[in-house]
């Protein structure tokens, strides 16, 4: 069981939403931030790095906004509600605008596993949107 | 002249929008993430600590939001609008509900500047909200 | 086998050090960041809160070091040694910290999970000091 | 007056430095962050992109190690000093590295603009460390 959850688990805060829908979201939303750190890099290696560009921007904002996702999810009591929902928003979508683009460079291993934690980021974003709903 | 403003018309983006208010709010987005930072210090140092807990969560949430956003907003080059639109959003909203509580202790010094910085960078954002749409 | 193992397998930069110490200082760094995020709201939901405050700006510099730690971790190809070095050295020092006064309170779950988070990420950071020298 | 002085002045928390030189090395580092932010996004529309991806590697590290250093100082009660210490060496480090690098390209505005971000934080960062020792 990952941290997050034994977290959430130990001081039962009020979530107003499903413990294991918040964990997996937290764990998706730190998982998908370092692989777009990663694919940045990765990128950045590729001969044809002109092909690459679209790829390493929506990886750049993809880390920025996972690494806020994931640390406000993590501070679940007494959250401001309308604030987090647009971030998990912009999450979800800023997951799938970079997922679509990794997946087009699927034959680079490196994008295939990014495109991967894209996409598991946005299913749990998305699903925790539909709870708060 | 800050170097964000310096940086935006040295190389010339499309940016889709006026490139002031767009470093306004990179500038705005920026300082509030300090002025949070130093804000969640000062509280814990209060003696009656109990009443600071909820501006301690929103200044954190707060310098978050704005650290990503800050950073997202200084990189125009081909966005994703519809990710930076929610994010911008999201910034906004926490900026607003910061700046609320803050305004409540504002007897505090360190709370009176903290709801100022979150002032200005609500309006920043909504300004550039309102010029995307 | 987590993402960043499957990044670093994937396109092989010259690592200058075992890609298996490289993705376990990335995961717990990662892991610890989220930890100590969860653990700063615990904290503050605590009743005996001014007993806390030394552990709340632990947990606050550890989770930053962290994310930045994580970040600059994932990117290994083409590395500034010295400056990747101190980060890991600060990486380690502030988790050495950070779980020595969690463990003081580890009567509380949520600290007794956040110290085992530092511990294993000190131990992580220490283990990739070594390789590195 | 920036945000930062005013927030230092407004609570003097035993800073065990000069609140000058404390405030000098925040604003430096969070200025430099979104230097290096806006230099990353400006180096990836240069048409020569082979020859400016050390500089982007270089101002990705320093815009994460500078957010860190920026959000730790701004933190200054009870303050860890030797994990402070590795990690404002960590950010002179680098801010020296994509200094240099930036300077190889400063007949670039952008190139230039974020040199001198940098050059400024290496020095806010080292006086800053003079003072602690």
């Amino acid at each position: 069981m990952s941290y997050v959850r034994q977290m959430l688990d130990s001081y039962s805060p009020a979530l107003a939403v499903d413990a294991g829908l918040l964990a997996a979201a937290i764990d998706a939303a730190s998982d998908c931030a370092q692989a777009c750190a990663a694919d940045t890099d990765a990128d950045l290696s590729e001969p044809n790095l002109a092909e690459m560009v679209t790829c390493i921007r929506l990886c750049l904002d993809c880390t920025d906004i996972c690494i806020a996702t994931a640390a406000v999810l993590s501070r679940p009591a007494g959250r401001d509600l309308s604030a987090a929902r647009l971030l998990v928003g912009a999450c979800a979508a800023i997951c799938q605008s970079c997922g679509d683009e990794c997946e087009r460079h699927a034959h680079m291993p490196h994008c295939r596993v990014c495109a991967e934690a894209c996409r598991r980021c946005d299913r749990a974003c998305r699903d925790l949107l539909d709870a708060w709903h």
